[in-house]
């Protein structure tokens, strides 16, 4: 019976999902940790299948310069399938990449390159987009 | 002197607390960090008795799976506790569960299970709640 | 030419930043953690220069009481610079205080005392200032 109940929610709750109306929301991303990185890519790879009608956009600043390096990023596939899709975007700070000299050759396909990440991750708010912190400690 | 200053700092700050009008705050948790648990359930404990008029939500998702389990959370008696006083709810996301293949019946009394943890922060922050992420690296 | 347009995308970006209307921003900080204390510095000076219109507030609580220490925070001659400036201010929590046994006159000069970070934060947001979350794990 509890499983039928868990069942039950499930669908329900897949059903609510699928009737929301499109969300908007904005990711910010500023850990060096493959398991952040992995648990956005995850968040976003979830959320723009639950709801294809809704736009998301993650944005990289400070310590999260790996996660878009072609070479060095352990989400990369992901990011180049997702960003391919449409609802989702991948901006990255162009002064990290200065801080951290990276040109623009360096990034995955797909990761667009944003004067400032703070700016456009307040940019988004101002326009009503909700904001996730992804952090895990 | 200066030791007066400070608790008549305390005490009108204590008044100006009081006198605050109601606010709405969702707290954004998604640390397996029991220390970030510790701190959560402070922050939540402290404003929810300063301002009994305001409301609270706690979201739990990703990484924070422990932190509402009966056997494993560090701080089970509190949001027990916390749950039961009125202004105050804690809300476990149903993904995150199946990732963790745990049920409800293995969830701390008190606290309910919502689709999607982070569609549940977004419309709270649609609906005009303010937002605080609990995260401490 | 790549190195060309990259230098032509740095100096649209600085142009479209200069030119952006003023933003309000608060900075949560609650980590103990030097290189995030380092960061949020980082952060605040680069967009207080780049913006000089512009507000920014920096709110520090739970973990993060050292970061306003005049005799433990790695970060307090930027803290004394930018707080002198007019368009950034420092606020620690009184409750944090409290717990960490702090008088006033230990804290770094510029640095204001609220009787609660996370209300403080939350009326910030309910008068429209973006929220970033300073973390990095």
């Amino acid at each position: 019976m509890r499983k039928f109940v868990s069942v039950l929610m499930l669908l329900i709750g897949g059903l609510v999902m699928a009737q929301e109306k499109p969300v908007k929301i904005v990711f910010d991303v500023t850990s060096a940790d493959e398991g952040t990185h992995q648990s956005t890519i995850r968040h976003v790879k979830f959320m723009s299948e639950a709801y294809p009608e809704s736009e998301f956009e993650v944005v990289m600043y400070s310590k999260a310069m790996n996660m878009v390096l072609a070479d060095k990023s352990s989400v990369a596939k992901d990011i180049e399938t997702l960003a391919a899709e449409g609802n989702v975007s991948f901006k990255i700070c162009q002064g990290t990449m200065n801080r951290y000299k990276v040109s623009e050759d360096q990034l995955i396909k797909g990761v667009d390159v944003v004067p400032d990440g703070i700016l456009e991750i307040i940019q988004k708010q101002a326009e009503g987009w909700g904001y996730i912190k992804e952090a895990h400690q």
